[in-house]
């Protein structure tokens, strides 16, 4: 079924390392395709604007459809860092089309994720969120940041490995084969703290697989894994108290947490879509919304 | 009683902040006093030897011995930072005096606050760090830096207390009066978040005096100073585990977490001096082993 005023969608998935953008007819059939560079709208406004608009102009131009009056197209843009109203208002103002509806990438990611059902959304990666759909609404737990948030995350394991390896060689804690292997590596504590003292998320994170790997046997490792996992099995409680939701592990480390999570058991669903497929599935329940009487 | 080769004495204790240095006769009155710049020997190695020399110089003048001949001097220099063997040596070799000897501002610390005896120091400020001499051997444990270690510091208590609001904030613990109102203080979760995003430990540390205030009657508070108590507790063990050295409890924080470490009852002793006073005594030391046969 077509729609008679809007006959094409639009998705964007837009974050911190570059943006995409699909055009799609109202069926879903992929009409074309753009990217662009960063669009993480807490970050740097002006340029995810501006990212968002160059990845939306290429899919037009791939598509064909650049000369298409822009009243006909229907949009959901999902942009990190698109947190507030303010700034999903002045998105929802100047990204150059005129029926369009704005949101985070954790609303993306979620409708791609569950499609249209209820369910909990977990995602570890560099960092780590939550978020939950009930009844419609959605509740996200976590996601503020290594310093104070994030925790399960593979830049939050890599910054607890070496917090480890230092309470070892102190004596608080005894040394596993990780912790010792690591501290020969660096080759000493001082060359530790030099790496922590600078280290960003993601060079941390670097030392999460280590992690994971080691965390059959090795004692530090599986101390650090069930303590990512007590975080998340928690955050899953709050979002779901009826423990009956389907649980989505997705990031990079998120399915690593699946064996520590036994409460979990029966209820892990593999993700349907990409955050971009959730955007589509976003625009498409917009178009719908418009052609009902009253709206 | 006099020395004979070397009547006079040097201590400086120097640190990020400062240098402090003095010159006493051999029995230990002062004679002249002088200041400097930082001297972290970690940050700043060759502006650390400047400000030292700087420091002795301005002692010397104030003490009119400016014209004495160095050989005169037995000095000890205790600075923050001057950690591994290659730091000490160029100290050594830079300092301009012929008989000094070089260690860091625990040392000073410790040998201030404790007298020759053995014991515990343990020193929490906007950072952590404990020490313990038994049977003349120096331990030390943790300060290696807010990322990785400093449990128990005022930067620790601070940043704690951050996470536990965003946890309270997203339902995985229940606030308390302390959480809330921090929460209410700062306007709501992404303030917090923008304020941790780029806090320095000194930063973080204006909130712990909050977290001491509330740790009588307050959940959240007195969770965070439990915790960081059971780290200290920890390494008062591993550093003495008869369990009956003196622990002298130093730097703004550590005489509060007194009432959560109940295992000390009796043990808590006051600091006998400063760390200039303990590197004065490192001085005669120095200075005493000098004058024994054969070395």
């Amino acid at each position: 079924m077509s729609h008679p005023a809007h006959p094409y969608l639009i998705a964007v998935d837009g974050g911190g390392s570059g943006c995409r953008a699909v055009v799609a007819s109202y069926e879903g059939r992929i009409l074309g395709e753009g990217r662009a560079g960063p669009a993480n709208a807490t970050s740097d406004l002006v340029q995810s604007i501006a990212n968002t608009r160059v990845a939306i102009g290429a899919a037009l131009g791939s598509a064909g459809l650049e000369a298409e009056g822009r009243e006909r197209f229907v949009a959901h843009l999902g942009l990190a860092g698109a947190l507030t109203s303010e700034v999903t208002s002045r998105i929802t103002r100047e990204c150059g089309l005129p029926h369009v509806t704005v949101g985070d990438d954790l609303e993306t990611a979620l409708a791609g994720a569950l499609g249209a059902g209820d369910g909990i959304l977990v995602s570890v990666g560099t960092g780590s969120v939550m978020a939950g759909r009930r009844s419609g609404e959605i509740s996200r737990i976590g996601g503020w940041g290594l310093q104070v948030s994030d925790q399960a995350s593979g830049a939050w394991l890599g910054r607890g490995l070496m917090e480890r390896v230092l309470l070892c060689h102190d004596g608080l804690e005894a040394h596993s084969d990780l912790t010792a292997s690591v501290l020969a590596e660096f080759g000493g504590a001082l060359e530790i703290v030099a790496f922590a003292t600078g280290a960003t998320p993601g060079e941390y994170a670097t030392w999460a697989p280590r992690v994971v790997a080691a965390a059959d046997t090795d004692a530090q490792a599986v101390a650090l894994m069930t303590a990512g996992a007590a975080y998340l099995g928690r955050g899953i409680g709050v979002l779901d108290p009826s423990g009956r939701a389907p649980v989505c592990l997705t990031g990079g480390l998120g399915p690593a947490y699946g064996r520590y999570l036994p409460d979990l058991h029966g209820r892990i669903v593999q993700p349907q879509g990409t955050a971009l497929d959730g955007a589509l599935r976003l625009a498409r329940a917009f178009a719908e919304r418009r052609t009902r009487p009253g709206t």
